[in-house]
Parts: C-alpha cells; sequence; structure tokens
C-alpha cells in the first residue's frame, strides 16, 4: 500500500468493474438537453447517483428513433447495470427497450413513458392536466382552443390531448381537427403551423402548447402577427420555464415536478439493482403537476 | 460467429477497454445544467463525441470545488481518455486539473477557464463583450451601473469585469464599490443582494448581469419594487435565454455561441487524444459574442 501510494498507483476502473461485474454506471438516454423539465430532471438523477457512488453517461437522442435504438443496443454489452429512458417522439414500439431488460439491464422510463410497456416508469397526471388546464381555457372564455402536439403517439402527449378533448366534450364545444396540430423537432416548420392557424379566418382564441418550447414560439408568433396575449388569444402550456413570470405577458403553466421525476426514476431503478423491497418491474409511479395561472390566460 | 450470434453474444464493454486500453469515454464536468449556455454546449459536445463513437460521462459540482476535485480525482483511474471541465464559482487553483494531466488524462477547458493554466481552452472574448455591454449602457444614459458577479475569483467574471471598469473609466464615471455585487449559487441571497442595491437611495440606473439566472432574478427584483425596465432600470447579461426576446421587456444579451464552443472544446479534445496535427496542450481558442440590443436597454 504505501509502494501504492509512492507510485501514484490508481486502481483501473474497468479491471474493477469486470471483476466485480458492476460498472457502478447507469445511462441516462433523453430526447434533448436544452429544455427546462430535462435539466432539471437532469439533477434529479444525478442528486441520487451522486449519492449511491454512481457514474452518468448521457445521451441525446434528438427525438429520432433509430438514433434511440443503436443507444439501447450498445448498452447491451455491460456498459451500465441500469437505464433511464425517456423516449423520442418518434419512439412507437417498447421492442428495442424490451430487448435490454432481456440481457439483464433493468430499464425505468420517466416522463415521456410508452403505453403498454412491462417496464417501471414515472410520471405526472398528464391526462388530469390536459382536462384542467383546457377547462380553465373554457373558463376564461375561449371557444376554439388549439392543442399544440409534437407527436402523434407520445402517450404523455397524447394523455393530454385526452384531457382536452374531455374538457372540450363537457363544455360541449364543437371539436374541430384544425385545432389539432402536430409540431416535430424543426422550430421553423412548427413557427409556420402555428403562424398558419393563427393567421386562419377561423383562428383559436387559445392555445394549449404540449411542451415548453412550443409555448416560445406561440408568443413569437403572436408578436409577429401583431395578436395580444390574452385579449386576442389566451396562453397555457406544460412547463417549468424559470422566466414564466417575467415573459410578456407572464406565462399560465401546468408545472411538472421535474427534479422529483428524476429523483423517483433514479430511486427506483437502484431499488430494482440492489432488489430491495421487492420492488416489482412495473411499478408505476405518478406524481401530480399544478396548474399556474398567470397574465397569459 | 454464429453460435455468437444465436446465444445473442454481445462483447463486454469493460473487457475491451481494458485489453485495448481505450475506454472510449470522455467526462463533461459542469457546474451546472440548467442553464442555456451549459445545456446548448452538451449539445455541441455530444454531436462530436457520437461522431467519434465516444460515450459522455456527466458530472455536475453545483459550483462547489470539493466535488470538482472528488470527481477529478475520481477519474484518473482510466474510466475516461479525456476530460472537458467548466469550473465551477468556488475553484481557485488548477492544482486539480494539473494532477488529472499528469496521470495522462488530456484535459480541456471550456467557458470557464482558469487563469495561468498550462490548459487547452475554449471561451469567448469575456473582457471585449464587458466593455461593449457596458459602454452600451452608459450611451444609453446610465450613470451607475451596478456589474453583478457570481464570484471574485472566476476568471471569465473577472474578464468582463475587467472591460465594465475600463468602459467606466473611459467614460469618467466615478467607480463605486457598492456598485460590485457578489452573488453566489442561492437564489434567495442574490435576490436580497440585487434588491437591497435597487432598494437603496443611491440606486443604480442600470445592471449588468455576468450570467443568465441573475437577469431573471433582476426581473423579478424590479417587478417586486414596482421599478420600470427600461424607464428606471437598464438591464443587459451574458445569456442565450431561447424566451429574451418574448421577456417584459425583451432582454438585451450578449450572446456566447454556447453550441460552438462545446463543439470547438470536444474537437480539440479529440485533436490531442488522437494527437493530429500535432495539437499543443495549451491551444487558446477564442470564440466571438456578440451583444443583441433589446427592449430592457
Amino acid at each position: 500500500m504505501a509502494l501504492a501510494r509512492k507510485l501514484n498507483y490508481v486502481p483501473n476502473a474497468y479491471a474493477s468493474s469486470l471483476r466485480k461485474q458492476k460498472s457502478k454506471t447507469i445511462a441516462l438516454v433523453l430526447p434533448e438537453v436544452a429544455d427546462s423539465f430535462f435539466s432539471v430532471a437532469i439533477n434529479g438523477i444525478e442528486s441520487v447517483a451522486q449519492k449511491k457512488g454512481y457514474h452518468v453517461l448521457i445521451y441525446l437522442t434528438h427525438e429520432n428513433f433509430a438514433k434511440e435504438k443503436a443507444i439501447l443496443n450498445e448498452l447491451k454489452s455491460g456498459r451500465v447495470d441500469g437505464v433511464l429512458v425517456s423516449v423520442a417522439r418518434e419512439t412507437k414500439h417498447p421492442n428495442h427497450i424490451s430487448a435490454l431488460q432481456t440481457n439483464g439491464v433493468p430499464v425505468v422510463l420517466f416522463d415521456r413513458v410508452l403505453a403498454d410497456t412491462i417496464t417501471a416508469e414515472v410520471c405526472t397526471n398528464d391526462f388530469e392536466c390536459g382536462y384542467i388546464a383546457t377547462k380553465h381555457l373554457i373558463e376564461r372564455g375561449c371557444r376554439k382552443i388549439a392543442y399544440l402536439s409534437i407527436s402523434k403517439n407520445l402517450s404523455i402527449v397524447n394523455e393530454r390531448l385526452e384531457g382536452y378533448k374531455k374538457a372540450i366534450r363537457e363544455y360541449e364545444l364543437p371539436p374541430d381537427k384544425d385545432l389539432l396540430i402536430t409540431c416535430n423537432n424543426s422550430e421553423g416548420h412548427n413557427h409556420a403551423a402555428i403562424k398558419k392557424s393563427l393567421s386562419s379566418k377561423n383562428r383559436p382564441d387559445g392555445i394549449l402548447a404540449s411542451v415548453e418550447k412550443l409555448i416560445i414560439t406561440t408568443y413569437h408568433v403572436c408578436k409577429a402577427l401583431h395578436l395580444e396575449i390574452p385579449a386576442n388569444v389566451k396562453v397555457a402550456g406544460f412547463s417549468i420555464l424559470p422566466s414564466a413570470a417575467i415573459l410578456s405577458p407572464p406565462v399560465t403553466t401546468i408545472s411538472q415536478p421535474a427534479f422529483e421525476i428524476g429523483e423517483a426514476a433514479a430511486d427506483l431503478l437502484f431499488k430494482i439493482l440492489e432488489k430491495k423491497d421487492h420492488e416489482p418491474e412495473n411499478t408505476k409511479i405518478i406524481l401530480p403537476s399544478a396548474l399556474i395561472i398567470r397574465g397569459s390566460t
């Protein structure tokens, strides 16, 4: 030991991983990182991993299914003990996730989960929040509410949409397919799609944005079209934007407990890894979000 | 090979790393992630790492020097081939970085670099931008400009401060120590410090925020004190906030090329790793930022 110290010897991390058959590493697979939800969720995940003495590999799919599949496939190699995934907007089927599980690597999905998968999951009450936010817009006088989606198959976006539809039905507003706008991860496309809708004769008087970046795009479009928020159009969206209260006008948000979702997902992964409490591998945890009413509605 | 496929065999990543003495992994050590600069820089880094077939470990120091030191110490173990670091606000000395280099692990510093270190670095023209932004505030009529720092030893914050001081001297404004406000990573402390300054008799008529989060805090304080921006106080800050143009009022920013800084830092690290072009280990790359004038000034 004295000689080891003298020679400044440090044990090789991978020799140790190989001998113990533990990598002491987890992977975090995200669609993007430049979004308040994901950056705060990373903090929650890191806080748990750090306490456990684990390392965190980060991978971005950029919303691309092929990339997500390739990343998960590579993670079969023993590089990590477990994986946390928030799926890409393009992801429809859970086969690549099941394949990883079959290889003995536990997976926990968070926020963007997949319908009908036997996987541990942590998410928020998306259906309820879509309903509450839409109801709020209706009660503030909106009659033509556009729903901005980012995917036709992402379960959280569809849950939020089902909540929206429930409120529309309850208040007996006419359903209108033109009000369901599918955006993607091209800022140019989204700007054009929202502009087209807000320039039409039958333009919406309310907008519900299913993700943070679509709130910002909506504000930019309203500014370009000289539409006043909330006088001409009311805006609400799912977001934990730190600048929500200082926007012009401050924006009504459905605020997700991002840190807690990240933390709970990492906690659940470690419980599965440590086989504590015999936590089943299909545990579902739902952490509630809150509607915060501000000037935009 | 046929049997390997049949048995669904995947080579162990760490056995392979051990044999080749290459981890195919780099580490990214950041003070925080919930900041537009760092989240966009991660994208730049990831784009390069992904092309090279490298994995990225992410570590957050939460601005804590002891944590940064412990993380770098752990990275001596062969876990990574190289390290990208943006130092914590508490970091004063480069000894922990030199120790890693001595152990044969190349390091590239980006954005938050350290003065007087023999390390490859990528940053922006901080001195010049501090000067240009302060000059702009003076030309718009400010005579008492507060500088919001986040550290007394962080070189980029001090470079920005030196630029600020140069403009103050050039326009022969009286230097005032009360206008130099040191913030930290406690939102409560920062809010109180900025509020104290903006409530004082001799309150500033201009504010230059050295980092993004201090812009948001300044806006919140102005709102609480019913101070109008830009009528009562003009505000500018270093930031690539996606909502800059839709704040109330839109905020004047010094916008750093965050993606390009991340990309250049990763490129430089790989050049050192591959010993291409005999890139010296103390290369300094400076990518210029731009002043974007908006309603807050």
